[in-house]
């Protein structure tokens, strides 16, 4: 049997650490297992940013500049959407559009959005496979001070503006784990958690229990990379959702919120550690290939210490 | 009651008239029944070519140089479609995909496509209604010499070439004109058939049985404008057509086709007329608002003198 790796991820800052291990691993022996809440439909196209977002990463279309979408994205779409006095709170780039309008005619002509997501990988050369974490319907909510939030309207509408009081998954009760998902959890030489955002972007994946129980089961070390630097997140917004839940903005609160299923946490250089379980200490803010590089090497290395 | 005008048209040629025919009309006096036998689903989204070069010429968003689509457009959708492998044959530009995703999220929502034309029309400020000749589906087949093909795999992919023996509109059996078309037939002062294709843009429409029955019925008169320009078709497939049909490719053939329901045809200078209605003479070839103009006022000057 060939050796093999798993991740868990959400979309841009996760998206970085799944380059770097795609850098420093044999090629295809890394699946991504991607978050899908905050999928949702917009014009009645089915846009996955978290899948996207790796997509865009992982064959260098990703756009540096915005943390976003493509690289030399236009936006003719929008300003004609705009001219016919449409709702335009969420950017849709013109090239980006091509995976939504397929993935909305795949999905209508019967294909599963795993299906349809290895066929994108596959055409763009990807050295890795990239599942989403179900293809039912999982859809975060996000009750604020401000009412109950879709995702994306807390996200990107409001600029994670309102308090938030409680994060919910909608769906996750019946959702079932898409095909490979618990056999690369179950079978591998190591789980990572990449550093996305524990409440918004990991919460989903482990809201459905199947997914959960593989990782309390594996014999594979689980090992996350924290995505608190200084005690703020890089991008989004963690460190403040972590203060309005009423946390220490921590990262022991965070392997903490994980559970007894996280072997090793892969924190900032100068950051807390808990001591209830194994550490790794790196630069963990991921810029250049090398940075990516770097952070995926310490969260290997971690996982080798506590192979068992 | 207010005075009023109806013209049944197609894409390109078609929308050249009733651009002329806006600029000597009152405001809002102007109806245009536009085909919709061109309508086809493409990777999913709804594609009501004719419908949206009215909309693109009659709003000055007209690409002068392709000849169809939208001034300025760009083609970063189609470069990612590439890239993904996908079939290419039909060019959606980013701008263009507006009316397209638009229309295909307001169908899923149940509105009608009248409701949706309309839409799009007020929010560009159009001076004239403009209508599609119905809501149900009325699909364009063109039978040839390399099989039977959809009107878009023979007009775009095949560019044409295949050798035509028959045209059929699947659904206009059953196909109602969509709501206020019969009116705007039976109540006008004047009826125009623009320059579109008798054969491929017209017939779609005149397939429909109330809408020949409309024609035929009306009090106003009802004034074609040639295609014909020398013998030729400005654009498209006329003249090639009517040959391959056995026709002499002359205004009397096509004066003939349409039958006695039409009572005068404004034909190009020096081309022949049929001595069976009305003619009217003048330069039919539509490059610059004066000549839309011209053409225009030719048809309104014959449909004048027809007056009952």
């Amino acid at each position: 049997m060939s050796t093999r790796f798993t991740v868990l991820t959400g979309g841009v800052g996760g998206a970085k650490l799944v380059d770097g291990l795609t850098r420093i691993l044999p090629p295809h022996s890394l699946t991504a297992i991607v978050n899908t809440g905050d999928d949702f439909r917009h014009f009645g196209l089915p846009i996955s940013p978290d899948i996207d977002t790796l997509l865009y990463t992982l064959s260098g279309q990703s756009n540096q500049e915005l943390g976003w979408g493509r690289e030399g994205e236009t936006w003719n779409f929008m300003a004609v959407l705009r001219s016919l006095g449409e709702e335009d709170w969420f950017n849709l780039g013109d090239g980006d559009l091509a995976l939504h309008i397929l993935r909305g005619a795949a999905l209508a002509a019967g294909d599963s959005l795993s299906v349809i997501t290895a066929r994108f990988a596959k055409a763009w050369g990807l050295p890795l496979s990239v599942l989403p974490m179900s293809d039912d319907s999982v859809a975060t909510w996000v009750a604020t001070d401000e009412g109950l939030l879709p995702f994306q309207r807390y996200f990107v509408e409001h600029r994670c503006a309102p308090k938030v009081q409680m994060v919910r998954f909608e769906g996750s009760a019946e959702a079932q784990p898409a095909p490979g998902v618990i056999s690369a959890i179950m079978a591998c030489e190591a789980v990572f958690i990449a550093p996305s955002n524990p409440w918004l972007s990991v919460d989903p994946l482990l809201s459905i229990a199947a997914i959960r129980t593989a990782l309390e089961e594996t014999r594979a070390p689980v090992v996350a990379v924290s995505p608190l630097i200084t005690g703020k997140a890089v991008k989004g917004p963690t460190a403040k959702l972590m203060a309005e839940l009423g946390l220490d903005v921590t990262n022991a609160a965070i392997a903490y919120h994980y559970g007894d299923w996280l072997d090793g946490l892969v924190v900032h250089s100068e950051d807390d550690a808990p001591d209830t379980l194994a550490i790794a200490r790196t630069n963990t803010l991921m810029i250049s290939p090398d940075d990516r590089e770097r952070v995926a090497r310490a969260a290997m290395d971690l996982a080798a210490q506590l192979t068992r």
